[in-house]
């Protein structure tokens, strides 16, 4: 889509790679001084330091960091301290949420040859940069089901629903069995939730060397990559119906909070599960019988997969103490001086699973960076017009915990007063990724372009085009990824946020309040994926392999850093609404034609059943059968959705030429009545109801979807409703979708309105 | 395209499945017994025997039987005897060609762990079906060029052009090196080539267990597939230019013809190659150091895939024998009784590479079997209208040796005489696959519907429609496949042909004198892939996995069978010319989409290099470097192919539909009038000038790919010269081919014109 007008950024001339330009407003003088915006950039750069961040993330990841663990306190309570010597208002927020941990835990093979897995993780030869007084966790999931069970096993693949459909197409079901998967190609609760769902008694993963182990890269300590005894641990919490405390849904885990029954939480799994490294994974997968598996379905292990069952039975047990720990959330407030009931919220969590060097800790000493140099700047007498929040987040590993209870908490002042949130998770080197509200496209490109990217030195705005270019080409490509790359080609074009998930603790703010975020961090480069979640994210890994000498570190502290003092002194909206209506435009007309291929797809599928061929086509010496039968696909209905996204284009465009011809020149008055009507209009785009069918995901323009786990949907709703085969679901998600847009055009409206008049 | 006018196969209510309905003119009474052709298939299909191919094949495979072996010049002996006791008229013709043998191998890893590779294969315990009194060849590739060489190596994946230009990328380059090629995703000559024209010393090629190794079943002899010690031995001759014996192109290598030098020879390579197993690659891929390799070239070895180079040397010694060998060619003969002029023939090949069970010996047994009943037939007092020629040839696997010095030594008889020639090689248990020139398809989907497939109980044909089918909605499945599965999935449509390219005895007379083919197997249910060319390729191998009890064998027998008597006595042209129409449609409309295709790509790249893009998005740590750029595509004038594809369209429906009102009416002598017009009509589509660049090509229509090996390109001088950027070339060759289906189109009308005024 052409736009008839500029974008805010190009008519800054702020093009990715241009020399660096301000955004008007943003630039605008701040208020306890006479810094301008690049000079006040320059003095926070100056603060940023990569030896502090060593330090940090050696003392933090020195010791296992998990929900309930002493360290974990211990974090919480230093950085307490740092905060308030930063020159902070801080204090820190305990909320009572379920947690389990494990006190029973066996997984062995029965017959003729026994064999008990390892489930714990030897230290690494050379590698003391935990001193590691306290204990890991050993090989756990939290929110499994707990259970004691003895069946043979079924490989299952990466456990996700094409596997299953696969799986009955061979003959095999795993109702009483216990089911294998390996780590990857989606989140791992639904593995467990999958598995239970098709009547499986228990849930092994394991990663698969394919994956994150030797066929990647050489395994640590050699390189990067996980080692055979190497076990990710995680949650397996069902957020695809909600996120955070799994017995106060929707509400705040406070102290005295009421409680529902264990059993009566929606998020908790009913089956044992847990998680084993590929050296143990060999074992099980040696005892398969049964047909050889699909291509897709080999890992790298030297054997030949096969589905199972397995010629022996196998037995796991997992028995959790269900109590509630107290978890510790540190908030961190520097009061505005112009606004400050307008609230710029910044947060990172600080448990891991073990050490957690890079998850969280690589995000966290960036965070806690920034706040050293905010906090600098007040002490020589700069202050922000609005109030910035720093959060450091407890729980967000079992489950976005600290954050998801303190925004249920405070539901109503976040809406009421959150210009935005900005999350970040484990950093690393490489290449800037950014997720977001569409309309905060134009903010972040523009500030992103006044960062250098220390290894090209071109700005890390640039060097995020450029890979979202050369993503496009490899084959397997989608859509999404193929409209970001053609925009992220075109200066004219700001390069599209990614549409967010969930998997950190942006949840609670953007899912749930509907309250505009962006999620950004550095990666791709540091194969921090081969030691996550395990005892090898250390210290010494993150300054091998993760981000050497944390120099990526220091580049999301710039990046976060500029974003939190633009956003808290731009005298103008920072949403670009434009980008918004761009992208609408693309899901629709993407649902549009996701819509149309599933329509021929079930035609071509339903000649095919009729002709029998799948059963002609196979090889009858092995089980086959036809795949599960595609549901016709009427024609939906979503002309409501087409017309809001044609409202929205119109609306944009109105106020874009407003803006244009206005924005630079109201008076201050103007400029605050013009921000107020903006500072919350990405509320619009959420429902109090919700998702139909899961409630707690208020937001209509992307959520996790349901079998992706972090994976992001767009116009989940509708999306999700047609590849589920709902069909008057995704006319009646069609019709909510168009009316907050609606309402989001109304309120643009109301801005180009005043701007016209003004 | 949908056809205005009923198919020849739905005139006749012979869709797949149907019951069967004789093709007319192939109903007709044979000549000397008043049997139709119903009753002459059951009596010919009673002759079929299991057991019979069973011992045949038990015998032939005893020893090893590789060209110049006492072993397979005993079976051509043997053979010989066998058609002239079931009453043929045969005789054996000796070419000498030059075929090399080895005297002296060695490869060996040098520095402080020096490692030999093995260079054969030990026997399998318990596979006592090869008395093996003979010795087996050991690892080796007929016309690779010896040497001696030392030098470290570099993994190239395929060692296909697209995996040299991702070396480029990393930065490596094997000049003076010794590439590590793995088998698979195109033709082993290739990879030699490739390496020689990179600048390796040597090359090396093995098989990977992700391939056709334990990745994809048990290994033999517990499965099917490639123990770690397997060899696959074969040919590397340069077939892009030309097959048969390498000294002499284009004519006939009888006793007493002129020889170029070997080093003038086109066809010979350069650099000394081996293969290996992957028990020894192993220790040579461990040698690697440099950068991880992508992700699709990562075998199943239990180790980090790196590109190289090797920290050590290693040394490659091959010294061959280069004199010339006889082969033996076994020809029989049963004379037409009206047409003696008008030939049918039929071969496979009798050489092997070890004991060769499955390739070549479960075709050549079937064939055995077809000669038998037809000389049972014949003694029985029927004859053919048509004479008949079985060919079993000799030393196809070095070049296609045999069949290709027999058909250029008789090329104008051939061409003057011959009807089609049907091909088969390999068998295995599975679904039928069919391959040929394609105004044949209607003749053969036709009779494949009467053949009954013995797993599922459906025709073998509806089978093939079945599996076209489902193969369709692979995600890898091109734009050929999913026009096959749309002709297929349509009762009224004739199942296309797969277009054919090399690899068989078909080349000779499809390839080099345009003649009518077909080539015809059963498989993809066998694994015969995982013993290919090894010495694991044994009868007891064959009975287990390839074709249990020769089933298929007995298969195969009856399909080709009923083609060779059907083409024999048809007195209506067996050519249904609107299945050309149709294909060469698809194929003019698939090279338009494929300009269009790459003129975008090379845009879209020249942007991309304009801006960097592709190292601004590499790991600095990595070497990387910018894809080769694109050529820039202009508009090609493809016109003069397009008119021709509609001239093609018209011609085909107006011999339709004088077909469809005359044909089944005509007088004898007008059949024979109108057989004699259609007779040759195949052989307009070549040109004797040949492709361009590659002369000894002269089919227009299909031939293998210049970088593909055995797979075929349609319209290969048009599309290849697009592939390549040669943009005149690409002009000129739509001419050429224009030209010839111009003639094409002349000579069906004057089939039309007779067909109206009879």
């Amino acid at each position: 889509m052409k736009n008839r007008f500029p974008s805010l950024t190009r008519l800054l001339g702020a093009a990715a790679g241009c020399a660096i330009v301000s955004l008007p407003g943003l630039s605008a003088a701040p208020a306890s001084s006479t810094l301008t915006q690049t000079a006040l950039f320059a003095r926070f750069d100056a603060m940023i330091s990569a030896p502090l961040q060593q330090a940090w993330d050696k003392q933090m990841a020195s010791n296992p960091n998990q929900v309930g663990s002493p360290h974990d306190k211990a974090n919480a309570l230093w950085e307490l301290g740092e905060f308030k010597k930063f020159g902070w208002d801080a204090n820190i927020e305990v909320f009572d949420v379920l947690y389990p941990t494990p006190l029973k835990e066996k997984l062995e093979i029965l017959g003729p040859h026994p064999f008990h897995a390892t489930l714990q993780e030897p230290a690494i030869p050379g590698d003391g940069s935990a001193s590691e007084t306290e204990p890991a966790l050993p090989a756990y999931l939290a929110y499994q089901g707990d259970g004691d069970v003895t069946a043979p096993i079924v490989y299952v693949n990466y456990g996700m629903k094409a596997d299953y459909d696969a799986l009955a197409r061979m003959g095999i079901s795993v109702k009483g069995k216990i089911v294998i998967a390996r780590y990857g190609h989606g989140w791992r609760g639904l593995k467990v939730l999958l598995a239970q769902q098709h009547g499986a008694l228990g849930c092994i993963i394991y990663s698969d060397p394919a994956d994150d182990g030797y066929a990647t890269d050489s395994v640590y300590p050699k390189g990067p990559q996980r080692p055979s005894f190497g076990i990710q641990r995680g949650s397996v919490e069902d957020t695809s119906v909600m996120n955070g405390d799994p017995l106060t849904p929707g509400y705040g885990a406070v102290p005295g909070a009421k409680r529902i029954p264990i059993k009566a939480s929606p998020a908790i799994l009913k089956i044992p599960a847990i998680p084993i490294s590929y050296a143990d994974a060999e074992h099980f997968l040696a005892l398969m019988t049964g047909d050889v598996v699909p291509a897709g379905w080999r890992g790298a292990l030297p054997l030949t997969y096969r589905v199972g069952p397995s010629k022996v039975a196998v037995h796991l047990l997992v028995k959790s103490d269900w109590s509630l720990k107290p978890i510790y959330d540190v908030i961190a407030k520097i009061k505005g001086s112009e606004y400050p009931n307008q609230w710029v919220i910044r947060g990172n969590h600080h448990d891991g699973w073990v050490e957690g060097a890079a998850d969280p800790l690589s995000g966290q000493v960036a965070l806690l960076n920034e706040a050293k140099a905010i906090g600098e700047l007040v002490k020589s007498g700069w202050r922000p017009k609005r109030t910035i929040i720093y959060t450091s987040w407890d729980g967000e590993e079992p489950g976005l915990l600290g954050s998801v209870e303190w925004t249920e908490t405070h539901a109503a002042a976040l809406r009421e007063h959150t210009l935005v949130y900005i999350n970040s998770d484990t950093n690393a080197r490489g290449i800037l990724y950014i997720s977001g509200s569409q309309d905060w496209t134009a903010f972040a490109d523009h500030l992103d372009s006044k960062v250098t990217d220390p290894e090209t030195k071109v700005s890390v705005e640039a060097r995020r085009r450029a890979a979202l270019r050369v993503r496009a080409l490899t084959p397997t490509a989608g859509a999404q990824a193929k409209f970001a790359a053609r925009l992220a080609a075109n200066p004219k074009d700001n390069a599209p946020l990614g549409p967010l998930g969930s998997g950190s603790d942006y949840g609670g703010f953007y899912d749930h309040l509907g309250i505009a975020a962006l999620n950004i961090g550095y990666g791709g480069e540091g194969h921090t994926d081969g030691v996550y979640h395990s005892r090898y994210d250390t210290f010494a890994h993150q300054m091998r392999f993760g981000d050497p000498d944390f120099v990526y570190g220091t580049v999301l502290a710039k990046t976060i850093g500029h974003l939190v003092l633009a956003a808290a002194d731009s005298t103008l909206p920072p949403q670009h609404p434009s980008d918004l209506a761009k992208a609408v435009d693309f899901f629709v007309k993407d649902i549009r034609k996701e819509e149309k291929t599933r329509r021929k797809a079930a035609l071509r599928q339903a000649a095919m059943l009729r002709d029998n061929v799948f059963t002609l086509a196979a090889d009858p010496t092995r089980t086959h059968g036809n795949p599960p039968a595609l549901k016709a696909v009427p024609h939906i209905d979503l002309t409501p959705l087409e017309s809001a996204a044609a409202h929205l284009d119109r609306a944009a465009k109105a106020y874009d030429a407003a803006f244009a011809a206005k924005g630079t020149h109201l008076s201050t008055a103007a400029r605050a009545r013009l921000f107020t009507i903006m500072f919350r209009i990405d509320e619009t785009l959420s429902d109090p109801k919700g998702l139909i069918g899961r409630a707690w995901y208020k937001n209509l323009v992307s959520a996790p979807g349901r079998y992706t786990g972090y994976g992001a949907k767009t116009l989940p709703g509708v999306r999700e409703a047609i590849e589920e085969g709902r069909w008057s679901d995704a006319h009646a998600s069609a019709i909510q979708a168009a009316a907050a847009i609606n309402a989001y055009c109304a309120q643009l409206k109301t801005a180009t309105a005043l701007l016209k008049r003004s």
